[in-house]
């Protein structure tokens, strides 16, 4: 089955909506998806009826657990205006909308729709941190959970596995997080808009208020290696490896590439759409890698014609920092234990020859986990387009961007690439 | 917007599989969708080597409340050995797999795929009555169950509306409970293989042996107006008037239709493809109607250039009897208010002009809920294959089939038509 996949008609974005990421109590997804849709329509440069959206696609994860409610399509239908036209929701836990934005892309690809809405949303704020790990532990295969795995543990397992083999140590984790801390306070919708030298300043601050002794960290990574600031969640995952519980809701406009230029004259052309599936951990054979993120990158990169080079900047799912690490060599854009010298090297800081998470990631952005991977692409569309502001990629020539996002423990991965022509 | 919709390339169905349907509780979901796609397996003419397998796509309606899991897909990937090749799951309440099936079709249409495995499954047995109940009502509008409503509360409206507007009673539901009963011994799959003359003769004999009065109903209506027998659940809305609990699961191989001959010599084409969404109770100009309905149907007959005359026989998702007259009328098989008597006057019998739900529906096929999609696809599909048995509707040219597929409280609705050239 070597055939080389190719749509029979391209596909464009022509806009996008992002929400401000965080935690929101007082508000519902209803309320979320309403935001980011309004960012949206705003954004098409030449307009949009909102009356041609032909059909709507949304991710979810698990609004059944988190907020009591499921089939959210005739709710987002009733949202938009949109009754009676057709909306479909898909799921695959962390990957739910990049599912949404695949299935968005297949439809008008094939023939059926011209203009289609994609999204997702997800409130875990309503729930408390135990029904929310309650909730996430779902995602994982239930092999993993009757094993007594939570998330962190499936991951620091995976850090152990990669230590061991390579010779990192968390020292690599640092550079990750330190490095994707750097850009989310030049995101104004970042759920948290520190670098992680403003958290040890703010600690440095509170001590000082408190009468309490000071600590004397040299750097962030002193701080990051004092468990008293970042304390351990499942070795060598710390508080600061581990992404946040978060809210919020992304969504982006598809439309058939023959017609593209009536909406904008920067259109954002899918280049490649790669999807994979994966192993429960018990099953994998290497610990240091996820063949869904193999297969999804090898499907995109053969639809595209493009190569893991070709990637100018990326997002990449960072639920746990040592996934960045694993993703950066599945994905080729590194051999195979040499992701965590190029992170040292400088390779994927916003003003590197790679950047990776330019948003901050899912670590600093924030992941609702239903959203994330349509606010991934939403960077990636972004960056394209010369409108990320304080964290525009310095590259006059920027061409060609991707997003990685990654269901539960690796079950699910998908790889677009963007691409401006 | 009024292009016609029309597939890049086309795609038929060439093998199929669905379990017996039942409450199973010693089994599980794995078990389900193993036992319909071996039969699945099996039953493509030519064979197919599941290795070509390109993608798949499963509906579930709500295994995150059902069984405490949800991120099926990998679980489903390395059930069929499938890993790391894409599955995908769909989910729009009770019509979930018919989003599969749906998606599966685009998938093929845009040029990604040539073979794409569709199907669906749950197990609603391992939790009781109660929390069936609460999770099948986070389907319905959040309005909906704000205002009280339960599901037979809210088919119960639309029933007294359709009482009130068009003169009928609950003999019309029972004409509709009595002939899908009549098909359900027919078919070795069903849940209750029994006619409602079953149920009276059953209930007869347990009198006797218990030494208890006998009652003496005349007939099937009699029997079903007795609310010693038949019970009100939520007025019109008795016992027979609702489907019942159910486990299982189906799926369906689909293939472009130019590779359609290699896998068997009667393949049965994808004609069209309609889906709409609809409003929340409070919100519905016409309780006696379902606009998501409508629009699939308008949609699907667009496609194909068919008219609601052209479907010789039907499936039509009828959770509750009420839905079933209220259905035919929206996909243009009656005029409004013409459903309760042409069901009185036999038409969709099985040996009637316009079978409908000659596999005993979901009444007394069973419903669970996120396999019936593909369930009743599996249905249309056999009939038009001639492989129905004794069920087979009696008509030596039946070339076109459909299936329609409601989910929730009419909040998603796809309209399928199959055809054999």
């Amino acid at each position: 089955m070597a055939r080389k996949r190719k749509l029979a008609r391209g596909v464009a974005v022509v806009g996008g909506g992002l929400t401000k990421l965080g935690l929101f109590k007082d508000r519902n997804c209803k309320d979320f998806f309403a935001e980011a849709y309004t960012e949206m329509v705003n954004s098409v440069d030449k307009g949009i009826d909102p009356k041609d959206i032909d059909a709507v696609y949304v991710g979810n994860f698990t609004n059944d657990f988190f907020v009591k409610q499921s089939h959210w399509a005739p709710i987002i239908a009733d949202l938009l205006g949109n009754v009676p036209k057709p909306v479909t929701r898909t799921e695959g836990a962390c990957a739910s909308s990049a599912l949404a934005f695949r299935e968005g892309v297949l439809a008008i690809a094939s023939g059926m729709y011209d203009i289609v809405l994609v999204g997702g949303f997800e409130q875990m704020s309503k729930c408390s941190t135990e029904e929310v790990a309650e909730g996430l532990a779902m995602a994982a295969s239930p092999y993993e959970v009757a094993a007594g795995f939570t998330f962190p543990g499936v991951f620091g397992t995976m850090a152990t596995a990669y230590f061991a083999k390579y010779g990192a140590t968390r020292e690599a984790l640092f550079n990750v997080t330190i490095k994707s801390h750097n850009n989310a306070p030049l995101n104004p919708k970042a759920q948290f808009p520190m670098t992680v030298r403003d958290f040890m300043n703010a600690r440095i601050e509170r001590s000082k208020k408190k009468a309490e002794p000071v600590p004397a960290w040299k750097d962030e990574k002193a701080y990051l290696a004092d468990p008293a600031a970042n304390p351990p969640v499942a070795w060598p995952m710390h508080l600061f490896d581990c992404c946040p519980i978060s809210d919020g809701a992304a969504c982006m406009l598809l439309v058939a590439e023959d017609m593209a230029r009536n909406f904008t004259d920067v259109p954002i052309h899918v280049a490649g759409l790669g999807q994979g599936s994966g192993y429960s951990l018990h099953a994998k054979k290497d610990l240091t890698s996820y063949e869904a993120t193999r297969a999804a990158g090898n499907a995109a990169y053969e639809m595209s014609g493009l190569t893991p080079n070709d990637i100018q900047f990326s997002e990449v799912h960072d639920c746990f920092s040592i996934a960045e690490l694993v993703t950066m060599e599945d994905l080729g854009f590194v051999k195979p234990g040499q992701a965590h010298r190029a992170v040292a090297d400088g390779m994927t800081r916003l003003d590197g020859p790679r950047p990776i998470n330019t948003s901050g990631g899912l670590k600093s952005k924030g992941h609702p986990v239903g959203a994330t991977g349509v606010a991934q692409l939403y960077e990636v569309w972004t960056q394209l387009r010369g409108q990320a502001g304080n964290r525009q990629v310095p590259n006059p020539n920027l061409r060609i961007g991707a997003a990685h996002n990654l269901g539960g423990t690796g079950g699910t991965c998908t790889f677009t690439i963007l691409e401006r022509r």
